[in-house]
Order: structure tokens, then C-alpha cells, then sequence
């Protein structure tokens, strides 16, 4: 089950996101996607939570009941300097470890494809108050390579790519990008 | 206001999608992204429609009160040979033209947005019981260059590329993707 948590209005006064508090991984992404979108630098939504319909009254354009569906995709997906971009953003509050049971088996298959095709692939995680980039290569070799149920956090500091924050937008995690994709270019 | 029709799985047996009687167009390219994904030929999903919650009962995980939102993106993305792929299907009733108001200001926007950063982008238009690839260049090209509110029919059989129906998958969309962008390569 998914509850969409949506992007808070209130959150982006220039102080509270200067401050960088309670803003939601989710949030902050969404705020440099628009940014992104606003200075021509990538195209990359959101996609909408999906939702089973059970019953709708279409006279009034109105949903009456409904329920919301497991996704097999993950999260985000666009364009960025020409090439395909498909990622998920996970937080955790434990300090020690990422949870592998944050990604269902049919987004690691997803995450698969992914990089069969050449696309760009990776997660964002947020553990403590920190923002890392796994790539999804990186993300398979570990679930392949180790039986552990969790990726230790020490793991993000020395394999994954950290993403410091800024002014605007806080999380400009296409920086970061630029460095690991295209290096050279 | 959308209403989204979803897939019918009645239609999914063999014989009547031999036919090919009564599938929507959306049920057609839904049924050959799945063609597509099972035989690692692309990863292209319809994007789920956008939904407004006014009313949800957490504990229970159940939506009590929604309604559909406008889109401002296609409904279709994903990627194809290493490119990434933005496209909207739209069916018309109307015999001689497809009509402008099927596509929203801010779509056409995001048409512009898909070709500045080089990715493929297009119309499926459903008319006259024919399928057309409309590419997102000739399509802004016709509504700098017309004051005309619809496309016409002629239009269609002239300058866009029509897609035959087959076995399986029915609408092999891509079969004409490759022809159009991928010639030579």
C-alpha cells in the first residue's frame, strides 16, 4: 500500500528551504525537477501514484472508492542531455543500514531492464540527513554479491555518490549526475 | 477531466485480437508495451492518471473522495534503442479531421520541451479506423505554419507514417519508430 505524501506549498519559502528543514526527500526532488523543467535542463516528472478505481460516478467526474496499487516501475523518469533517466528516491530513519524491503522484486527487474536498454539508472537515498546516488549497476552487484537484507551505511560512504546540498534547487542531484554519466563529455 | 478506460482483459484472447474488433487504441498499445517489455524490446509504460485526493482513510489505505487531474506530459514514456521515447494516443470519431482541442496548450509545451533536449516524440492518431505517426515536429510545424483548428484527413494519409496492423502485437508501433528514426543505423 502506497500513501503519495505531496509536495508541501508552505515548505518553499525561500528561508525554510535556505534551512533545508523537514523538507521531504520527495520535496526536494520534485522542487529541482521544476527547476530543471523552468531552465531547460532536463525533463523529468514525478509519476502519478497508481490507483485501482472501484467505483467512480463519471456524470460528475467524481471517484467514490478507491485504493492504491503497488508500482512496478519506480518513481521518476525523463529525459536529461539526450539520454533516458529512471530513478526511485527512498529515505530511512535507520542509521545504520538501508532496508533492501524498500524496493519490491519487480522494481529490481525494472532496474534490469533499465540498464539493458542503456538507459540512466539509480536510487536516491537519504539516510542520515544525507543524500546519496546508488547506481543501479552498483545496487545489482550488491543484492548478487552479498545475502545481506540491508545495505550498511557505511557502504554509501565509500561506494555511493553524495549529494551536497545547495541553495537553489537544495538537491541538484544532476550535478552529481554529470560527474558519474558524463565525465569527459 | 479524464476518464481513464483501462485495459480489458476480455479483449485479450486470441481470437478477437486477431479480429481486432472493439480494442481501443489505448488497449492496443497497452498490449504491445507488453509485447515489447517480454521480449526486451523496450520499457515503455503508460503513465498512471493523475489523480486529486480530497478524502482518504489512511488506517484502511482506501481513497473515499478523488478526482482526475489534467495531465500537462504524454501519457507514454520510456525507452527504445538507447533514445528515450514521449508519446500520446488519440482517437477521433471525426471522418474528415482530427481535431487541435484533443491536445492541451501545455502538452504542446511539453512536445517542444521532448524535441529541444532529442528525444523521440509523436501522435498516435487513430482515424477512420487507420492508425498514423504523427512525429512532434511535424506536428508543431502544422500549427505554426496552419490557422486550421483541426488536421485533415488528407493530411494524415500524406504526411505521416500509417501503421499496418498485424498478428501479434497488432499495433507494431514500433516497426514504423524504427523506420522513421533509426533508418540507416
Amino acid at each position: 500500500m502506497f500513501y503519495p505524501t505531496g509536495m508541501k506549498k508552505e515548505y518553499q519559502s525561500n528561508v525554510i528551504v535556505y534551512k533545508n528543514r523537514g523538507m521531504s526527500l520527495e520535496s526536494l526532488i520534485n522542487d529541482a525537477n521544476e527547476f530543471y523543467l523552468e531552465n531547460d535542463t532536463a525533463v523529468i516528472y514525478k509519476k502519478p501514484t497508481p490507483i485501482g478505481l472501484i467505483d467512480v460516478d463519471y456524470k460528475k467526474g467524481e471517484i467514490k472508492k478507491a485504493y492504491f496499487k503497488e508500482k512496478s516501475t519506480f518513481d521518476y523518469n525523463g529525459i536529461y542531455r539526450g539520454k533516458y533517466i529512471d530513478f526511485e528516491a527512498k529515505e530511512t530513519k535507520n542509521k545504520t543500514s538501508f532496508p533492501l524491503s524498500n524496493i519490491h522484486k519487480h522494481q529490481f527487474k525494472h532496474l534490469e531492464r533499465i540498464i539493458h536498454h542503456k538507459g540512466i539508472t539509480f536510487l536516491i537515498v537519504s539516510i542520515n540527513e544525507e543524500y546519496y546516488i546508488l547506481k543501479g549497476e552498483d545496487l545489482l552487484e550488491f543484492i548478487t554479491s552479498s545475502k545481506r537484507k540491508s545495505i550498511p551505511y557505511s557502504y554509501f560512504k565509500t561506494n555511493c555518490y553524495k549529494i551536497e546540498t545547495s541553495l537553489r534547487p537544495v538537491l541538484n542531484y544532476l550535478k552529481i549526475i554529470d560527474k558519474i554519466y558524463f565525465e569527459g563529455e
